[in-house]
């Protein structure tokens, strides 16, 4: 009998917005696996920090900040290796993941290679995308209205085509990308309808109109652009 | 002092992927709200059941099952003075939603009646986005690829427009549309790469490759698209 991968989303950061699921799986866990900079506290476990049992084996994931390929390939061969060891042996395996595990997340890397060799449970969990919906305290789409969820890194002319159509757009992992999108937005005439939001749910959350917002943001940042009229037949 | 409107999103179905703050807001609730058929059991309200107090006092919000008119104006006109009456009175309450408050949820309705009168807080939940992924054991989107979300009401051109891109996309509320949408992705050449999932996270989920979905779809029923390579660059 191997043991299980299990995949748990954590939520945008505050840890009472993790999963009851999540709660049980990480309580219960002999083996937690994490990302982790290579210096400093592991955000994944910093929201799940209290819930993690005292005895469990950590394994902290290391992701070097200035990596020349993207992704680090050899870094989550390693990891999957150390993992695949565990679940040979029949212990199953939680890895901590922010938000989701399967939007935008890094826990596909591990997915990848483990899941042809071992059973694999994904527990999704809230995503940032709408823990900044609720900050600025606007509707994220409603109705028949599209949704277009963008990576702040696209090219402009991707993004350009993607936002003029007027629709409801979220752009994720806005960091050091926020000068040249707040360009892109005003172009297109949509600075007025467009929030800026970082650090989601957490004490230091910013949300707040995009004309306001500071000159550098962090990469968990995320600007949110409203539809021509979001109570439109409302 | 007035009460405060919660918001609280409660996950896809499974009572187990509500959160911890939802779980604790409805658990000490004195006053919950929640939309209901005109016959038959609330969704939201069947989540959250085992946590509903005993004397909290209900507000099912009936949406008649044939409306004429999208949405039902006067059932939420009627539903935002019942609430306000005890908002009024200094008594939180406690809307339940489906999924997550803001991500095309019906509180929307509610919250623009009543966000200008009294204090609103949200609480988001997982949505059935992340949740039909991790059913089909497929991440949703990576790195800096873009994510198409896509109500299935809408028109066939703007379907075709937004599809052909061959960008990864989410096609909700997919019901009786199932057949248009169907001969649509065929037409686009993407029916290899299309997953059916319906009851995500309910003991009835299915979740399926698109060829092999059913003839009838219900309202709850999704259409998850992969892009061109979920794994590049991987």
């Amino acid at each position: 009998m191997t043991g299980t991968l299990h995949g748990v989303g954590l939520g945008p950061g505050d840890p009472e917005l993790m999963t009851l699921r999540a709660h049980r799986l990480i309580s219960a866990a002999q083996v937690i696996a994490y990302p982790a900079p290579d210096s400093g506290e592991s955000f994944a476990r910093s929201i799940a920090a209290a819930v993690i049992p005292t005895d469990a084996e950590e394994i902290p994931i290391v992701i070097p900040m200035r990596i020349e390929r993207f992704p680090a390939q050899d870094v989550y061969d390693a990891a999957a290796k150390t993992l695949a060891a565990r679940l040979s042996a029949g212990v199953d395996v939680v890895v901590l993941c922010e938000g989701d595990p399967f939007f935008y997340g890094s826990f596909m890397y591990l997915f990848e290679r483990l899941a042809r060799d071992f059973p694999v449970e994904v527990t999704p969990g809230v995503t940032s995308l709408t823990a900044c919906a609720a900050a600025i305290q606007r509707p994220l789409c409603a109705r028949n209205e599209p949704l277009s969820i963008l990576p702040g890194p696209l090219p402009d002319a991707e993004l350009r085509a993607r936002l003029s159509g007027g629709a409801a757009a979220a752009i994720m992992k806005v960091g050091r990308h926020l000068p040249r999108l707040r360009t892109l937005i005003e172009d297109l005439g949509l600075t007025n309808r467009a929030s800026y939001v970082s650090h989601a749910t957490l004490p230091n959350q910013a949300a707040i109109p995009l004309a306001q917002a500071p000159e550098a943001a962090p990469y968990f940042s995320m600007i949110l652009i409203a539809g021509s009229d979001p109570y439109a037949n409302g």
